[in-house]
C-alpha cells in the first residue's frame, strides 16, 4: 500500500485555512509554511488571502492539481467538501476534524458518508479526529499544536503512530526534549479508512524508518494488526506497542473516546508478545524502549552482569532484573578469580559485582573489562553512585565510551543523583550509551533490547504463520 | 528510645579528620563546618591541625566532654578507638567504616565486637558500613560526599532512613531537586546497634518529622518493626517502604551486601501492607508518595473522576486507576445532567469526562466544580494537553488554585508534554498542587493518600494488636 502522499505531497490545500489567533486553521497554516517545502493552498470561504497566499472558496476553483488536502472545518461541512476533493482529484485527505464515530449516533453516520465518498473517489483519508501527520524529513506538519507550546522532534529514523492526538502531541514533546529523531508521526484518530494496519505496513518498507512504535486503543482487524507487526520485525524494525483499555472501565473510555473496540486485554498482550512485539506499560516506558533499540546492539541470550559502586543500587537492580525476564549471569570460576585479583578484598566479586563506594575509574575499567570478556555474561550494567569523593565521574565516562566502542555486547549506564549526576547522564547519552537515574530503567531497557533479539529470531517464520 | 545525640549533640568528634583532597575525612569535616553550629573536634594521630581547629590523637586527649563521634578510619582499628570513646563517656557513635558483617569472616568477629564494647559503656552505635546521619534543622552532617557532589535537602518534615547509603545519597539529591524538605536522613548501614525500629519509634516521637521513608533490605526483628510502624501511624504520620530483595537473586544480593536476611518479600508485603505501610516499587514511586502525602489531603474513599481535554491520556488514566485499586466513580444522573448542560454535545459527560480538545480553562472551571461536587466523588484527576491552542495554561492554573484553597477532596493534575508543558507543572507544584507529566503517576499519588487514609482510621486497633 502506498501512502506517500500523506507523507511527501507536492502540493497541500488547508481546507479551513485562517490568521485568526486561537484557530486550528491558524495553527495548521503557520506549521506549513514555517517548513514545508511544496506548495501550499489555502481554502475559505471567508477570505481572499492567507498570510500572503491566494486563497481559495473551495478546491474546485484551485487551478493546478491537489495532491493532499488537509480539512480542518466543523464536522457536518466535511461531507459535502470532501465530494468536492474527489472531483478535483485529491489523492489523500487528512481530516482533522471532529464529531464523528466517537459521538455515536449522527457521527457515525456521517464517518460512513465519508468512506463512501473517499472510495468512489479512490481517495485515502487519515482520521477523521485527529492530529494528522507530521513528517520531519519533508516537512509535512498538519499538527494543530502552536509551535511555541507544541515541539517537534528532528528528522531522524523513529516511526510514531497514535490513535490519540493528544498523547501523540505529548510524545512529539518528549521525543524533542530527549533528543529522539524521527521519521513520520500520523495521529491517525478514527481510522475511517488508513488503519493502523495500513500505516505499519507502509513504515516496514520506509527506508526512512528503522523504528516503528504505536499508541493503540483497539484495531480494526486483528489478524492484519499482528501482520503487520510482523512484517516490520522480518525487515529488522522493532515494533513496540503501548495499549490502553486494559481494564473494563478503560475499555469503556476507549469507547467514547475513538469509538473503537478495546477488547480483551489479555488476547492482545499474548498476541502481540506471540508476534515479537514489544509491549511497554506506559509512556516513559516507551521512551525508555526506544532509547534502548535505537542505541544498543541485539544481546545474545538474557545473562545480566552488575557492576557496581552501591550495594543497595545493585540489589535493587538484580530485583528488577528477575522480575522482568533477565537472569543474573553466573559468573565463571576464572572470571570471579580474576576478579579477586583486581579487586579490594572486601568487594564482591560475585554477580552483582560490588567493587565499593570508594572504587576509582580505573577499578571499574578493571572489572568492566572481566565481566565483559566471560562468555556466559549477554549484556552488562555499570551502576555508579558519582557522588563518590573516590570517583572521577570524567574519567569514568571515558571508561565507557572505550567499552561503546569495542564491545557487541549491549551496557547500560545508571546514575541515581540528581543534577551533578545529571551532567553525567546527558554525556553517556551524547556518545549513544543509554543512561538513566533508575536501576529499574535500565533493567527495561535490556529487557527490551532482549526481547527484539529473540523477535528478529523468529520473524521470518512467523511471517508464513500469520499473514 | 532516645536518639538525640545523634542530632543534636553539642560537641562532634570526627576520628580520622584530615585536609587531604579525596578522603572520606576531608569530606566529612567540611561537610560539618559549612552548616553544624555545635562544637566541632578533628581526631587524627598524624596531624596537629585540621582546616585550623586543634587536632588531638585521640579522644582521650580531649579536655571537654563529647557527646558524639564519628569514625571514619579503617575497620581493623575501629575497637580499639572505640574502647577509647567508651572510657572518654561518649554518648553516640556513628561508624562510616566498613569492613564489617558485610564482608563475613573476621567482619562478623569485628562487629560482634565493636557491639559488645558499645554495651560495656552504655553507648549506642550508628553503623557501621554506612553514611551516617544528615539533621537538615541542626547541620549536622556526617555524609562522606563532598558538597559539589552531593546535595543536601533543606530543613522540612520528611524523615528518610536507609540500610543503603548510596541511595540514600541519591535520594538526598532526588529530595533537593524535587524541593522535598528534610527533617532527618540516617543511612544505618549494618545496624549493629541501632536498627530500623530504633529510628522509626524515635522519628514517630520526633516533632520535626511527620512522614517516615524508608529503604530497607532486611529487618533484624520482623514483629518489632511491623509495631514501630504501626506506632507511627497511630501518631498521624504515614510510612512509605521501599523494599529490595524481592527476588531469590535479591535476596542473595542483599547478604553480600550488608549481611542481612532479606526474607520472603511475598511476606514483608502482606506483613507491611497488614499495618498500614505504603509499599513503594522504585525510588521513582517513593517520591511521587511523598509528593502526594505532603500535599493532599484524606480522601473519604478510592472513588476518582477523571476530567481531560484529551481521551486517550483518560484512557491511560482509567486503565491504571483501575489497575492500582482505585474505583472511576459512577457520576450521579444529576451530575451528569448537569455537565451535559455547560459541555458541548460531542463531549463525554461521564468518567473520564473528556471536555475536548478545544476547551478552554473555563470549561475545566465548570467541569470541575461539577464533579468535586458529586458526593459519590472522592478524589479528582485533572488532565490538560496544555499544547491545544485554545487553552490558556495560566489560566488554568489559576482555576487549579481556586479549588486547592476551596475543596477538602484531594486532587492531581497532569499535564503530558514537553518544556512548555514542565513550566506548569512547575508552577502547579509550588502552589501545593501534585502535578505530574504520566497519567500513571497522578494515579499512584491518589493510591498512596488512600492507602494512608484507610491505614489511619485503623492504627489505633493495631497498635494493640502488634505492639
Amino acid at each position: 500500500m502506498n501512502l506517500d502522499v500523506f507523507f511527501e505531497p507536492k502540493t497541500v490545500a488547508v481546507i479551513g485555512a485562517s490568521e485568526k489567533e486561537g484557530t486550528i486553521g491558524r495553527a495548521i497554516m503557520l506549521n506549513l509554511l514555517e517548513k514545508f517545502r511544496g506548495k501550499i493552498i489555502p481554502i475559505n470561504i471567508k477570505y481572499d488571502q492567507v498570510f500572503g497566499l491566494k486563497c481559495y472558496k473551495s478546491v474546485l476553483e484551485v487551478p493546478e492539481s491537489i495532491d493532499l488536502v488537509v480539512i480542518a472545518i466543523p464536522a457536518p461541512s466535511v461531507p459535502q467538501v470532501l465530494e468536492e476533493c474527489g472531483k478535483k482529484g485529491v489523492k489523500g485527505a487528512i481530516i482533522i476534524s471532529a464529531g464523528f464515530k466517537e459521538i455515536g449516533g449522527e457521527g457515525i453516520e456521517r464517518e460512513q458518508k465519508v468512506v463512501e465518498i473517499a472510495r468512489k473517489y479512490g481517495m485515502r483519508i487519515i482520521g477523521p479526529n485527529c492530529l494528522g501527520v507530521y513528517d520531519a524529513h519533508t516537512g509535512l506538519d498538519t499538527i494543530f499544536n502552536p509551535s511555541d507550546r507544541q515541539a517537534k522532534p528532528s528528522a531522524g529514523n523513529v516511526a510514531f503512530i497514535s490513535q490519540s492526538g493528544a498523547l501523540g502531541a505529548a510524545l512529539l514533546d518528549w521525543f524533542t526534549e530527549q533528543g529522539i529523531g524521527m521519521s513520520k508521526f500520523v495521529s491517525y484518530g478514527n481510522a475511517a479508512d488508513v488503519t493502523e494496519s495500513d500505516l505499519i505496513e507502509y513504515l516496514a518498507e520506509d527506508s526512512k524508518t528503522s523504528i516503528i512504535a504505536l499508541y493503540i486503543e483497539g484495531v480494526s482487524n486483528g489478524r492484519r494488526f499482528l501482520c503487520s507487526i510482523v512484517k516490520a520485525i522480518a525487515k529488522g524494525k522493532p515494533v513496540i506497542v503501548l495499549k490502553a483499555g486494559k481494564t473494563e472501565r478503560g475499555g469503556r473510555a476507549v469507547a467514547s473516546h475513538t469509538g473503537s473496540l478495546a477488547g480483551s486485554y489479555e488476547l492482545y498482550l499474548s498476541a502481540i508478545k506471540q508476534v515479537g512485539g514489544i509491549l511497554v506499560d506506559d509512556l516513559h516506558d516507551l521512551l525508555i524502549a526506544i532509547n534502548a533499540l535505537q542505541n544498543l546492539p541485539r544481546p545474545k541470550g538474557n545473562r545480566l552482569a552488575i557492576v557496581t559502586n552501591g550495594g543497595g543500587a545493585g540489589v535493587l537492580a538484580t530485583d528488577s532484573a528477575e522480575i522482568m525476564g533477565l537472569k543474573l549471569a553466573e559468573l565463571s570460576q576464572q572470571t570471579i578469580d580474576r576478579l579477586r585479583k583486581v579487586l579490594p578484598p572486601a568487594a564482591s566479586p560475585y554477580n552483582p559485582v560490588d567493587i565499593l563506594g570508594d572504587a576509582p575509574a580505573d577499578r571499574y575499567r578493571k572489572a568492566i573489562e572481566i565481566v565483559l570478556s566471560d562468555d556466559d555474561v549477554d549484556m552488562v550494567m555499570v551502576i555508579a553512585l558519582l557522588q563518590s569523593p573516590a570517583l572521577n565521574a570524567d574519567e569514568l565516562i571515558d571508561v565507557l565510551k572505550y567499552f561503546k566502542d569495542r564491545t557487541s555486547k549491549p551496557f547500560v549506564f545508571i546514575a541515581p543523583g540528581g543534577s551533578y549526576t545529571m551532567k553525567y547522564i546527558e554525556k553517556a547519552r551524547k556518545l549513544g550509551i543509554p543512561a538513566f537515574r533508575d536501576p529499574v530503567e535500565g533493567v527495561k531497557a535490556l529487557t527490551y533490547v532482549y526481547e527484539f533479539s529473540k523477535a528478529i529470531e523468529r520473524a521470518r517464520d512467523r511471517v508464513s504463520l500469520f499473514c
